[in-house]
């Protein structure tokens, strides 16, 4: 059989070694799991950029990946900690919307609230329940143990929202959700938002900016160029080729994009 | 039986590849090894804040654990090549302070000085301690050499200190010793610095921002408002509810912190 | 046996998941693999800077570890696919010259453009061949398929060009190649472009400062002052002890340096 996978996501970055100790307390209960990482530069306590690169990355790993994911402002507070077990992975973290978008992608099984101190640290801390409370469940579940000893079977957990996209006469109208590493701008407008009605030739607007159709790579036009494509997460994307479109375009998250059938 | 675990601290950075080129040695060494990073993010030749990093670090490791720590500004000179037994785990790197911290977290058993080259690379260069001493020796104590055939025991190793706390009249007066990712201030005052004494109900200050109280979780105050939390170290550590204390409050390393008790 | 070693190079960050998402579609189809990464901070589209860090870091892996390559500003485009089997590793990635100075460094065995789309994803991405085409063949290769049988075997890879270094009276000119995390400027010249007739003593000039010879360590001259050496990659590095040479000699890539025999 497989070791079992557990993923890490935090806004821990990597300087302090926080993540590390959570990889510390994961072995010390579960010494056959990998540990991989999906990201500890998510901009701290930016619970919604949590949410989007965690429900990115779920689909792409084996069934019975355990993902552990911390972005957690109201750490200490009376925010519940979570389980969600789907058919294919279990999300652990706090229940602020973090997990929300992730558990959306997999038929649910099971929302366990975690209030079962015997799988937590003795005497957990206040202030980093990842170590003393995420982590050891994470790695109790990686060993096999069932969700429904983990804690108390609960109905629903917190949400977050992506804004939605507005249908207009001649198209449909979004805006800027996320700006990767490459400065390219992801938009809340999903492949799966255009209908049959949409049609295939399409211009893109954002600001003075208009980009004459939606190409199939970042090489379908010259270098220095915007160009818009379907990303690899299925959501429209404006980018600069070889370049930053985030700094040539002085575009932000939240800026209005407009996506039109052509005439 | 477990795969023997391997962390590795340095100040190497993530964008050159030395740390990759060390976890080669370590696995064409002990291809067993699960390596597991603590933080490469150490400013350049910080020793104490390696040291500080490390000793936080070392009680969630499994037993047997071997820590790699490389923050080595004297390579190449004649600071001594050291590997530190104790009981819970072992520690490899310079001799320069960097492991005296997380040394004195458990009870000690040797200390070696790496002085036997049949363990290291052949022809290991002056500039690159980590890949052609430090990392093959770690590999194979990881391996389960013991300790006594890696060098010759000696009987000491090099320290660093942290500051000590000035106990005043009606009070602690200590310092701020690290600040970590969230910009939160990490003091040198430990909760084990308060005595039966010291009451429970205590202010902080620092420069003209007075917090009332100790509270049990960053969660105690609004958003925006600073508050004073004994933090997963077990240190005082005074941060703005989500938001950055070292900013806010123009604050740095090695500024004075005042606990006094409430009137 | 041992687990199989994959290696991850890239210029994607840390920040947006991608990586992981890599690491999760290799342990689907290997799930033995010991992932470790060599360097995801490679300036964007920069495949000179990632070819450096990959050549410097191949040999120091277990025999047929499998290095993963994505720096790939021609994503899409009808650049190659590519996998470069040598005696000691296999190379996978864009055919850009990112593998290029990596092959070099072992016997060649074969060179297999990665046209069989039955070992990609299901209808791959035109964005984001890392996941869709690169790591899924990397497993596969890791699980131990032949190359041969991964596309068709070509003649020729694509190469990035060191600059050569020019020869001139009294000594050798070259210049800076690469900066470091701590501002060392690694050069053009190798300890190898010495000849028998270099002499032992050498000066080193770039700009207006003289370096009086070459050093076995950092530690040879005092804090604050230039030093030369011979570096971990063999390469004449120009450091300043204790701090940063980059900053303090105000040099950057691409700047003059001469070595010259001393007179």
């Amino acid at each position: 059989m497989s070791d079992p996978v557990v993923t890490l996501l935090s806004d821990f970055g990597n300087r302090d070694g926080f993540v590390g100790i959570l990889k510390g307390v994961l072995l010390g209960i579960c010494p056959s799991a990998r540990t991989i990482d999906l990201s500890h530069e998510i901009a701290p306590q930016d619970v919604m950029e949590g949410a989007l690169v965690l429900s990115a990355a779920v689909d792409h790993f084996p069934v019975g990946t355990v993902h552990l994911a911390i972005v957690d402002p109201g750490v200490g507070t009376d925010r519940r900690a979570l389980l969600i077990e789907t058919e294919a992975f279990t999300l652990v973290g706090p229940d602020n919307g973090l997990l929300s978008l992730a558990a959306a992608r997999s038929p649910l099984r099971k929302i366990v609230h975690l209030d079962e101190p015997r799988w937590f640290a003795p005497s957990p801390s206040a202030t980093f329940h990842g170590r003393d409370v995420f982590a050891p469940v994470a790695a109790h579940r990686a060993n096999g143990v069932p969700p429904e000893q983990l804690g108390s079977i609960v109905e629903d957990y917190a949400r977050v929202t992506i804004p939605a996209v507005r249908r207009v006469d001649d198209g449909i109208e979004g805006q800027i959700l996320y700006v990767d590493r490459f400065g390219n701008l992801v938009c809340n407008i999903a492949r799966s938002d255009l209908t049959a009605s949409s049609g295939t030739q399409m211009t893109v607007r954002l600001g003075d900016v208009t980009i004459a159709q939606i190409s199939a790579t970042y090489g379908a036009v010259r270098e220095g160029k915007p160009v818009a494509v379907w990303n690899s997460w299925d959501r429209l994307e404006i980018a600069v080729r070889n370049g930053s479109a985030v700094r040539q375009l002085r575009a932000r998250s939240g800026d209005r994009v407009q996506l039109k059938a052509r005439r």
